[in-house]
């Protein structure tokens, strides 16, 4: 009954709901609504193979998804979305601010101003909803 | 006798040593031939103050300029610097192709590859002077 | 009476009211309070020359600009606007939905995140004054 | 017998041999080498998936990699395999001619440049192998 | 008394009043909520040794960095303020126009259109405050 | 005799060779051979209209160039022929290394290398030439 591209994407949405968990409901309405395939194709993609892929931590793999949206700086609201999620696998926000300072050498100031910004909505966000970093 | 810029010099000079141990000849000769101050300016800042600043371990911070450094794209020379520099402090090839598999998604399948090649070319060099990793 | 630059002017206006029937007026109004050239050479250039150069029709030059367009990331606006004018000059919704998963590969799913935003939008705008595609 | 993974690296790899009848065995060769499944992970989602998905025809697929990779310029070399690769479905030298100077507008002359660079480079070594575009 | 690490923080903050009053005590609000050295860290490089460097006089350095991020186009906001800061030193508003003009050329009329948007903020905000330029 | 068209490339060809006497040779060679009017319509744009725009002296202008090409670092090949015609119209050596280190903090250590990397060779090539800066 579940072909193996639904299981592919409920997998996709337990990890995502790991990260938040209100992201699955969210993510599922913003692509079903473009496309029904949408969801499957990226996320079974982007998430159940590779984000869950063994081999790093997720602690860790968070840690380097925030340092490589940071240096991109093409995409503030994933950035947030990512510094809460590392919150929420227990990176701590010194940590984040040491990823913010080596992004200022890497990707310019500028980027690791716009970090700065993101860092901060992500803090006040994860902060009312959970003390634990 | 020695001033605070050459204190800072010396300490730059001294963590690229760690990465590898060419490295600060290199950079020496390439600099000081710009400009007097400029390695104590830009690595100053960049190795001694940031680079090393403590709060995250060498390793996890090797990795998360692998990741940067590969959704830039913009500096392929730096990133087989820094993808050899992870292995001498041990982070394992395995753990880069993860960090590239993360980077398709992230950054696309273009900067991926990129990267796919500049860990080859970093995984040949490093293999011939030590085979630890 | 009417000087070679002004001509192309015209040109250039014509165009982008193909695409977007607002668009002259508040293009002309953005670039001419800045200086009385700006609109001349820069829209004269890329909208009268190069947008409307003959050899690949309007249709798919605009899928190439949406393409484009979410492929760098740096202008979301532009990238609605270019979607909007897609949408105007016949291609579906469905292609557009196409041509965000190709960027999910190349450009990365960031920047594919953004492209479904400006998507949204444009999808939600355009239905409102045409329900052609 | 055939896993449904090592289904999809032969569509993916089919789907290339449309594209460049080397490009196969040149691709499992590089990744292969890295890592057992990074083929199947990376090609099995960007060419078997999405690359072929229907809704697009192929020949506008590949003036659309091509427009994407100029204005990101971050892969000179898959942006002279997809010069080829558009050559070889049908796209002729005159629009890719175009395609180039929609990138000037859109991402800058020096993009513009460097996609002459790559584009006399893919059209001479077209030109060796096959005279019908 | 004043360590070294707070004169250079100092030195930062005075030369970013000379740019624009009110930074200082924004900047050091957002910093220091983040981290205690974070201030002394970026800004101590940033702007008390290189931005402050002597060499070119600090009028054509803002036309520097004015053309730096409108080419690199991620961050909007410091774009704005670096263009306030720009004609607070001196240089007119014509002289911006004509680096717009140049950065459509270099990094393409999108990033030049976004430059135009910051370039419109800032004038009207300078217009406000000073009548100078 | 002389169209618009042929005159506005004379012109371009004109300035180009103030920035370095062997370019329009290189250039015309280039352009021409992908299309009639490439080299019209992107130089006709780039050079006659816009480099030589008034406004800013052309010194001025290639200082700005060479920080926009260090800040994108898509071009280092047009970046070292812009340190080239910057040298050539005036710009001295050690304003090159300030532009450098004024990138290092708006673009990264990174580009900042790849900036240094192009410096080095226009230094060495235009030394040979010319002993003037």
């Amino acid at each position: 009954m579940s072909s193996p591209s639904s299981e592919r994407r409920e997998r996709a949405f337990a990890l995502l709901a790991q990260l938040d968990p209100q992201a699955p409901e969210k993510v599922a309405k913003n692509l079903d609504e473009l496309s029904d395939d949408f969801a499957e194709l990226v996320l079974g993609f982007a998430f159940a193979y590779v984000v869950s892929h063994p081999g790093i931590d997720l602690r860790t793999r968070e840690m380097l998804r925030v340092a490589a949206l940071m240096a991109m700086g093409n995409a503030p609201g994933q950035l947030e979305f990512h510094i809460r999620a590392a919150l929420q696998v227990g990176v701590s926000r010194s940590e984040i601010v040491e990823i913010l300072l080596q992004m200022a050498v890497y990707a310019g100031v500028p980027a690791c101003m716009n970090g700065i910004s993101a860092a901060r909505k992500a803090f006040a966000s994860h902060g009312r909803g959970d003390q634990g970093s």
